[in-house]
């Protein structure tokens, strides 16, 4: 499991999926407990009404049932049936209409007509159903008893963080959003994805420190950076906003505003090599937490890296983005992307080379000594990389300059090291 | 005519085409009285002889009459016909000769045979007649009665000028050259959207003063700069030289000798928009007074924005280079290249948002509250620039970056400064 | 010849083509006391046992005879033939012993049957012969007589140096390599070219010193940088490998380490315009000198300017790199492509305009008085050096800007410095 968590973050998956999550709420803490099983979180409460930034924490929104009754008193909708039927932050409602008047508050989609819409109105009281569009063909006129038994109440926001030490104070930050109801690849692979990095994290020794948030999109990464934001600003050198990991159809990678930081320029080395027909998307193209990560003022360095991107999947915010588009193996994939770009961080250093001239590798046993038309890559990619151990690029840039992966260079310089040909550059 | 100044503009220069203008002389100054009447200029005499940089400013030439006369005493080249049969500055003449005679002092085109082609000789004392090659090819054997009733006198070089004051000192520049005969794309088409831009400006709210000028070319340029040149380097951020704007052919820029201006960076961003197929020539092309504003030492950001080039198209510095070449529309749509550039210079600032993470729009009714699958251009457009307003770019910058035209972007920005959620940042 | 070498460079890789090089010994004293005969080298021994770098000069290689006789007596293999049947560095045997044991130290190459592989072993003490695949194939079992009457003794490491001051005490740096046995591209074409550029620079008025080496490849470089090393970085502006330059297949550009040297500049400007299809390397492709020179802290702006380089041509290292393959023609072109590169250094400056706006060039003779509507593009170059000399680019940086090589340019501006319209900035 540890070589191969691609399994355990589905089966996770498979657990959270049925839990109705919203912004605030007790699906949130339901979820978080469920996590918390597995890695030590910290779980916090933002009272509503609390200032952050340009925004206050909302009220709270809990739903026990939801359902519109037709006049026989069959279920025509039913919460319990999918958690997506009920317009998130919905008003509580019990009334009897007639179908014109219920039509209002209805919400499908006609080009998707199996789907069943994801619609939330956070911001403005409103109450609502969500349905296929086949399922609304099928209503009849007449009278339907509607019901939705929820409740917004002062209460508060929930997220949970964990920080995992390491050798220095600077830190590596991983943020994923837990607050859409039953969908899988947006949003449950996130959790799942950052669940499991930090359980290996745990297990590494680590230069780093890591700081792991799960919290609400947009409102908790919002609340988060208010209470934290003169720390992070000082600590974190590099970042991933975890979101759309799950399935198997593109590695995508998102940048920062201006796309040059140490987050940019890692996950573009990884990728290069791991994934070269990667989809390359700007900052126009965001839509999740980079926004506040990356706006002006904040300006962390913290970039996207997925699977298929939110918005350009057709299963995107309705109840098709469920447990077939996501995979084991898409999980998997992005698991190891992601362990890949921090591995990366954590060896980035700057070396010189403590000769003048090429080194001789004869005589260290590092070096064929019978001289032939070939010549192996393996010298090669060394001789490469001591050619640009200057002190002047780090070992990102290096293998950037020499087209060789981080990864494959790490063996090399330990080996260099320990003879005495290479050293630590101090920044 | 205010909003469509293109007939004004094509009236006009139908006024001003049969007039004889050469870079000294009366031509110029019944030209310049012309537009007078439309824009309050002021009229410079610059004296014969006058040390302008390396240049010295020449005699003064006026012209009365010009004809050639065969043996019959009909006239065979008639300057009344077309005031492109005198080569430029033909010092007087009044001689009779075989045609073997006149012949060396005949321009024509035999690649063009019906043009009259445009010829000058402004700083060796030289006579000529320019004609069709087909005229040329009906000239019989005989003797010949030239006359050229011109003189070269001490005088004065002649130019207008007009300073449009406005909030600050800074100052835009615009230069336009009045000093060929009647050609319509190459020149007149300058002076006349020179004019109705002047008109258009005295009636705007202005940011920036404006320095327009109608001067011959060359040492039109080269004079008024050793007039000015310590007032223009101080005062002039950004400037165009207006040419060859008249004909619906093309729309090119030519760039400042480094193309790194002011200038450059407002035309090229609504040329991107507004013209994205638009010829891009480089300095090394150049051909008009931007060879004296970006010369080393004088370097000021003067760029050129025309229509078709001159040197690249046939009817050029010929008499087919007339009134059915350029039109209202193509006038019009100079004018309108011109007026967005201004625009856009008197709105570029440095903005920055006053609050971190995304403002909150739903509260100040500027985002739609409810959130569906489908999100406004408009908002995004909005979420777009406030995303790069950090005080670190101008708006034009900001337009390049997230693709935008400055012209959409202006009434956002009105808008969220009186919402308090930006500010101007002073340079 | 003079201006010829092609014929004489050939001459003299024909005489030197039968010497037995190698990194030490003999044979590169013989070398050198030959192209002693042209230009006065100086002649430096470095012992054996010398700390040079992370090297030490290894002992002293020397040969006088090797063969294989079969039981009849036969030579099979000969050294006399040809001095690469012998392993470079191969230490003396007198010995006999079944083919099953020679093949062992037998090296051929299957997919070249007809060629002799060229093959060393400075660093590990072996023997070894190497033959064709086609000469393997034919040897029959049986005793075979090895013997190989060389010697590895203590002695010195050979080098030639000439220094060819001129007015400044910046150096131009250019170094070629005598260390291989009977190949002509790679080697013998590299010192018969330096020879005879050598040959060429001690006849010219000289703005900067040159240092011209003849050195084994790799421990000779590093063998005079070590003791050069200082002067050398003090000193040396631009330089070049000189390796490969005899084909006539291609022209081939390997640059520094980052490619931002004058070296580089000096040489993408000349083959720009002189050969628009050159192969371009990366520093990546390196295998010559320019590995010690352009190494960390070393740092000396070395590129290599090569007709078809080492490694990617079928004859390398082989007895098939022979004087067929290398010409005359071949040997002139980098001749010519050298001077080339060498002459726009000598002229390459700063310089300004020193009037504002362009100069009158038709008061100084300098333009057609007569305006027609084809200008000279004579002219436009001269124009078009003028508007760059601003004093901020040197001439090949205008060379670059206006596309006109620097040849071409140079009769320009000595005239232009005559009529005082052009000054030299001091850097």
């Amino acid at each position: 499991m540890q070589n191969e968590p691609g399994q355990s973050m589905y089966q996770l998956m498979q657990r959270l999926f049925p839990i109705c999550r919203s912004i605030t709420g007790n699906g949130v803490r339901e979820s978080l407990a469920i996590i918390k099983e597995i890695i030590p979180l910290n779980i916090y409460e933002v009272p509503t009404g609390t200032k952050v930034f340009d925004w206050e924490v909302p009220r709270e929104w809990n739903i026990n049932d939801a359902y519109v009754l037709d006049e026989d008193g069959r279920k025509v909708i039913d919460f319990q049936q999918n958690n997506l039927h009920v317009m998130g932050y919905s008003v509580p409602v019990n009334e009897k209409m007639p179908l014109a008047e219920l039509q209002k508050h209805l919400y499908s989609l006609k080009e998707q007509p199996e789907a069943i819409p994801y619609i939330t109105s956070y911001y403005k009281e409103r109450w609502g159903f969500c349905i296929s569009e086949k399922q609304r063909e099928q209503l009849k006129d007449g009278m339907y008893h509607v019901v939705i038994d929820s409740s917004l109440t002062e209460g508060s926001l929930t997220y949970g963080e964990l920080i995992i030490p390491g050798e220095s104070e600077k830190e590596i930050f991983l943020s994923t959003y837990i607050c859409h109801p039953s969908m899988a690849n947006n949003e449950l692979s996130g959790p799942v994805v950052a669940t499991y990095l930090s359980e290996w994290l745990l297990r590494q020794p680590r230069r780093y420190t890591y700081r792991i948030v799960f919290i609400p999109e947009t409102i908790g990464s919002i609340t988060y950076l208010s209470r934290n934001l003169a720390q992070m600003k000082q600590n974190i050198i590099a970042g991933f906003n975890i979101t759309c990991v799950g399935d198997e159809r593109a590695v995508s990678y998102l940048p920062t505003r201006y796309g040059n930081t140490l987050a940019d320029k890692v996950a573009l080395n990884v990728l290069k090599f791991r994934h070269p027909d990667f989809v390359r998307y700007t900052y126009l193209d965001r839509g999740s937490d980079e926004r506040q990560y990356c706006s002006p003022g904040v300006d962390l360095p913290v970039a996207s890296l997925m699977r298929t991107k939110y918005g350009v999947y057709p299963e995107y915010h309705t109840s098709l983005d469920n447990l077939e588009l996501v995979t084991p193996a898409g999980l998997q994939g992005s698991f190891e992307l992601l362990q890949e770009c921090i591995e990366a961080l954590e060896a980035n250093r700057k070396y010189r080379v403590t000769c003048l001239g090429e080194p001789q590798l004869g005589k260290r046993g590092l070096y064929p000594t019978l001289s032939t038309k070939e010549s192996g890559k393996l010298v090669r990619d060394m001789m490469n990389f001591i050619a640009y151990a200057d002190g002047s690029n780090d070992l990102i840039e290096i293998s950037n300059l020499i087209g060789v992966p981080v990864r494959t260079l790490h063996p090399f310089i330990t080996s260099l090291v320990d003879n005495g040909l290479l050293e630590v550059v101090d920044e």
